[in-house]
């Protein structure tokens, strides 16, 4: 294999062999190919795009460039969800907990976060004593006796895939939908489930800004994911405004808690029904039976309080006191802001990036990987979009522990999310 | 400036402003950006192309990276032909002193062969004692005092290009007319001509296969050449069959000997009259006057023995020997293999890439950097395109002083090149 032909061959909009693939990865994973060939590559590749055989070709060599979990037989079906990521999206912890209560294996291997986007793995951890760093063979043990773990990737799931994100990174060759679809991929086919659903995420908080870009990398994570032989869904969600009303890490938790609680269900109820049809999706393709029927068994399963007894189990296993989680939420010591309506009318948009903006000024995520999250940090939503607010109701609340001096300019900036329409009354 | 952005500018179509490209190039050259994001860049900008002032930029920032000649304004109008390579192409070694012989300074920078392109640096070491490593101020010397000399690139010249270029070469970058045209001209560019001459070779044995890329090849140096403030023109030449009969190293030199000498003008016709085209454009841009007065000139400098006065002259100055050179030719050491026409017709081709690959074979050319050459290998071919052979009639000669061994199969290789198309008498 000689890199710089196989480069040239992408440049010239050719497809690339299975073999050129899987010994170009394997060479750049050992060292034995430099980062300016692979960076070269990886921006012809955006150039070209890939086929969706050369898309699977490119997972399949990611993938088994570190360990892959395999399951047994006999036990029941596997299932994951994952999500490109979004502003206030807590689906996980309701939906892999529902799945599990229906009768899956969900062993969800999650990420961190980095930039807008919140990392699962880091709002796990705002439960006091919560382990994500379990090691591989304690996670799956979890998998087995609970039916649900989640915890962060470990050093060796994909270390191809590490190596090569860090490069496009720098070279500006992250935008490109087989490189992202190869790089979710690779990460949940060594999960080793059978089924996999994907929530695309679309609009100003998510990384698809339009519906046209979210849409492409739904096709190729669903046809890249049958390809390597799994039966796979993906839903393109909204992600104009943020997820529910929570923003942040702690509280995103305690909305998926009260969703799971089924407290204030009126106020939850869209977050809710997104968490019933994406569990729905994981059963239905996991267990081979009718979607409507899964959306019944996963809805009886969220409201008799199995979703919520997996998620307990869930975080005890992993060390998690949920109780001292609960007690804290009333007297937790922050300094919070409120912001109000400035005129009346109609809440017609709350943009997803401006609050996630904010949200990063009061400590609630990461600019760069060795930041400290602040897990108090974030914001709660008072309204929804569509919300009909008079001048000096409330809009939203900010909270820190570790920002205080950054509150006001944070408001100043959560303020600009909003825009509310005049409405005759 | 932040490396990343400006290779994200670029992957999105977007033109780079000057001060982005100049402290990307500087950046680079300093070894303050690493060599995966100048390759990614690269990439991209193969992808997108670059304007004429965005190529301009490229150029400037590349060869401000080195030393640049500058020359007396009381002096000689200077001068360069740049050709972009060719098989058998010997034309600098009559083109520039002519030019010479007619009143203008040629300060000739030029390469060494690498794959199927011969070098001229390479060439004139054919000739005894010829030293084309002078430092550039014994260069400059001899441009000021015999009005031409020829020598290969220094080191202090276009650093950045050098460095690129060996990037560009293991990324699969090369083939970008604006990363080419900025290759060329930052290097012509630091001589500091006024003046500059393109010879675009096109067809088989040349890097531009086909003529419209080499017509945009030659438009872009010299939108280039003149955005930079130089007069330039640009000639597409035919390079399908090789540049007259010799194809090596001493051959081709004596080939142009024959051509200065006006030895068997009849035979070198074709090959003249190109020499005299770009000599006399290089003249009429210099002096500015018309073309067809300095083709005149440039016809009568050949014919009364000016131009080969000149050529003796920079040879003499080099320290080589031209009359032993010339005495040598007579009885060198080699070993010879003559192909004839098994069938008889018109010669209807001769592929110059071919017949490249059989001169490489005899040790004529590099297929590394650091391979050495035989000066005495070769082809002369014994007849041209569109001459009339009967069966037996010789086709070529190869000779080699180091490759006896490769001799058969470079007779069957060359033997391919030919293409002959049966006639009726």
């Amino acid at each position: 294999m000689i890199a710089k032909q196989i480069i040239e061959k992408k440049k010239d909009a050719h497809a690339l062999a299975s073999t050129e693939i899987r010994e170009f990865i394997a060479a750049y994973t050992a060292g034995d190919i430099p980062d300016c060939q692979m960076s070269a590559l990886a921006m012809a590749i955006c150039w070209r795009g890939m086929t969706v055989r050369e898309t699977a070709d490119l997972t399949d060599a990611m993938m088994r460039s570190g360990a892959m979990l395999e399951w047994s037989e006999d036990g029941a079906p596997t299932a994951d969800k994952h999500s490109t990521g979004g502003v206030g999206d807590k689906l996980s912890f309701v939906v892999q907990p529902l799945a599990a209560a229906c009768g899956l294996r969900v062993p969800s291997l999650v990420g961190r976060g980095l930039g807008l986007t919140g990392g699962t793995a880091d709002k796990l951890e705002a439960i006091p004593g919560y382990d994500a760093t379990l090691p591989l063979a304690r996670f799956c043990e979890i998998v087995d006796t609970v039916g649900v773990s989640m915890n962060a990737q470990t050093a060796e799931i994909c270390p191809a895939d590490k190596k090569l994100y860090a490069l496009r990174d720098v070279t500006g060759t992250v935008a490109s939908i087989p490189l992202i679809t190869a790089s979710i991929l690779s990460k949940k086919l060594a999960e080793g489930v059978g089924a996999l659903v994907f929530d695309v995420k679309c609009g100003s908080g998510a990384f698809m800004k339009t519906r046209e870009d979210a849409e492409a990398l739904a096709r190729s994570l669903v046809d890249g994911a049958k390809a390597m032989g799994r039966r796979a869904v993906a839903l393109v969600n909204d992600m104009e405004a943020p997820t529910g009303y929570a923003v942040g890490n702690a509280n995103e938790v305690e909305e998926a808690l009260d969703i799971l609680a089924r407290r204030d269900a009126a106020r939850h109820a869209e977050t809710a029904e997104l968490c019933i049809t994406e569990a729905a999706h994981m059963v239905a393709l996991a267990r081979d039976i009718p979607l409507e029927k899964a959306r019944k068994l996963a809805r009886a399963r969220l409201e008799d309080g199995a979703a919520i007894a997996k998620f307990r189990e869930m975080v005890a296993a992993h060390g998690g006191d949920l109780d001292a989680f609960e007690k804290r939420r009333a007297k937790r010591i922050v300094r919070r802001w409120k912001i109000s309506a400035m005129k009346s009318g109609i809440v017609e948009k709350i943009d997803a990036a401006a609050v996630a903006t904010a949200a990063l000024m009061l400590g609630a995520g990461r600019m760069q990987a060795t930041d400290k999250i602040d897990h108090d940090a974030g914001i709660l939503l008072a309204v929804k979009r569509g919300r009909r607010v008079a001048v000096g109701d409330e809009l939203a609340t900010l909270e820190t522990a570790t920002r205080g001096d950054a509150l006001e300019s944070a408001a100043a900036q959560l303020y600009k999310a909003f825009a509310i329409q005049h409405a005759t009354t």
